[in-house]
């Protein structure tokens, strides 16, 4: 390939740079516009994957350069860093929790993931006791101290009060400024929903006025958003049971809280309710529903793998 | 923060590592399980979003080292390079595409998306004549080649005839060895469904038994995947309008391609159908379906701007 890589080799420095077309993934490409000889040229720069060779990864802390700490919380500290030498900005970010215990090893290891199918038969049996539970251990007591308005009042951004009462947060992992990955999260007041389990089709008026309410408070929060701009769903299973609807941007790149089989997009719930059949009782804890568990949650290994295994759970 | 920082940056020339725990958004973040003066500790280190002011874009060029060309094909060129002085391994991929059309600046481009619901009478009044028409442009000839069997046999992993024909093939994105990153394509043979909105009631047996078939023969060809180490999904809109189930590793990092708004869990469409009010011949026709739509495309040009206008189409 001699001559001809060395060719496509000697196009790069004649790139001159015009405008910066798109950035993806995390920040870690960018899509140049330019042109090579007054014609037009696009070039794409991406981070490398690490390389995970042994040897490498031995010498992969004493090739640390610059490393500059931004914070620190008790066990938790993020650095900005380079690797190998000095260069003009830092590449890396880390994070060190030290020290660490055996919850944040599982955590942060390489989960197994199953598919299952939740009927009804199953969530009547064993995932609603197993919510009910959960909602009886007082994990939630931080949800209704925000709700009850006694904590965390500075990050309510919207709230409304009364049978359709709900408030907006912004969730943990949205910066509060950049507006192509908005996370927002809608907390409903009625604490009769538990989870999409407990939509019924004499909640669709309810939850149409919900959307709306999302919606319009949004767009009155962002007004550089539009309302088409923004996606509503919800997780099954949630990280906790009490019923809370996520509004992202459509901008936002979709990782795994996105993903079918964990977020179920809220329109489509609505218009399935509407087309179910049944009266006003129906809901969607007469449907089987299908969704992704990690390996490590109580629901695998206490209901699933168990009913998998052909044993009780 | 001073002393705090200094003692935080202390601690990282301290860690000692032993294994790899986990390797995600790929490749670019790793994270490592190590030690501190002989107590646990959790290093994550991931590669940083590129800085895109404009007197960092203006340089970026120049900031290039060790431009090592990997290959060509016509206009396009593939590279490994560094940014910076030289480090110990290339820490960015570059992609050239040189000289580029109006479509390739058109396709590389941010591209703005939006929210639309399709209620049952503007998929029937304008989306359906729109597949219409592209079905009779010519556009699944390349399908009915595969399924015909003139083109592309090599690729046709596994073949079934009859009422309940189909075929599998690996998706165009897939490295066709990488367990966790598994993705297929079930294309089914009966040319009668364009896409989820002909799924009816009548279908339900068919989509079950194409559904136990997709994950029988999966796992015949991989057998060291699971059935429940599968996700399947469909598109909604999908590429082309010829019936087609997506079959992926559930370890595949969820992107666009699986997010809701986009893919709808094949399990779930089957549930929503038994529970759908109606006969034989009710169907997913009768729902309103929401999804996202890339403001380029002609169905937000053509159908759902307009609309939104409140322009007919």
């Amino acid at each position: 390939m001699g001559e001809d890589s060395s060719e496509a080799e000697a196009l790069i420095p004649h790139f001159e740079f015009e405008k910066l077309l798109n950035q993806d993934q995390g920040g870690r490409r960018i899509v140049l516009l330019g042109s090579i000889d007054s014609k037009p040229a696009l070039l794409t720069a991406e981070r490398a994957a690490f390389d995970t060779t042994p040897t490498t990864l031995d010498t992969f802390i004493a090739s640390l350069r610059d490393v500059n700490n931004l914070g620190a919380n008790d066990i938790y500290h993020w650095y900005l860093a380079s690797s190998g030498p000095s260069t003009t900005a830092p590449s890396l970010k880390l994070n060190l929790i030290y020290p660490c215990t055996e919850q944040h090893v599982k955590k942060y290891s390489q989960q197994g993931t199953r598919m299952v199918t939740e009927t009804s038969e199953i969530y009547r049996d064993y995932v609603k006791p197993y919510m009910q539970k959960k909602r009886e251990e007082g994990r939630l007591n931080w949800v209704w101290n925000i709700i009850e308005g006694r904590t965390e009042q500075e990050d309510v951004m919207y709230r409304e009060h009364g049978e359709e009462g709900f408030l907006i947060l912004p969730d943990m992992n949205w910066d509060r400024k950049t507006m192509s990955s908005l996370r927002l999260l809608g907390l409903v007041e009625r604490r009769d929903i538990w989870s999409l389990r407990d939509l019924k089709k004499q909640h669709i008026v309810w939850l149409k006025h919900m959307r709306e309410k999302l919606l319009d408070a949004t767009v009155k929060l962002y007004p550089e958003l539009e309302k088409d701009q923004l996606k509503l769903y919800v997780h099954y299973q949630p990280t906790y049971y009490q019923f809370h609807i996520h509004v992202v941007s459509v901008a936002l790149e979709a990782g795994h809280t996105q993903a079918t089989g964990k977020a179920f997009g809220l329109e489509n719930l609505i218009s399935q309710l509407e087309t179910l059949d049944g009266g006003d009782d129906a809901g969607m804890s007469d449907v089987s529903v299908t969704y992704s568990l990690g390996e490590a949650s109580e629901l695998w290994l206490e209901v699933f793998q168990p009913l998998k295994d052909g044993k009780g759970p």
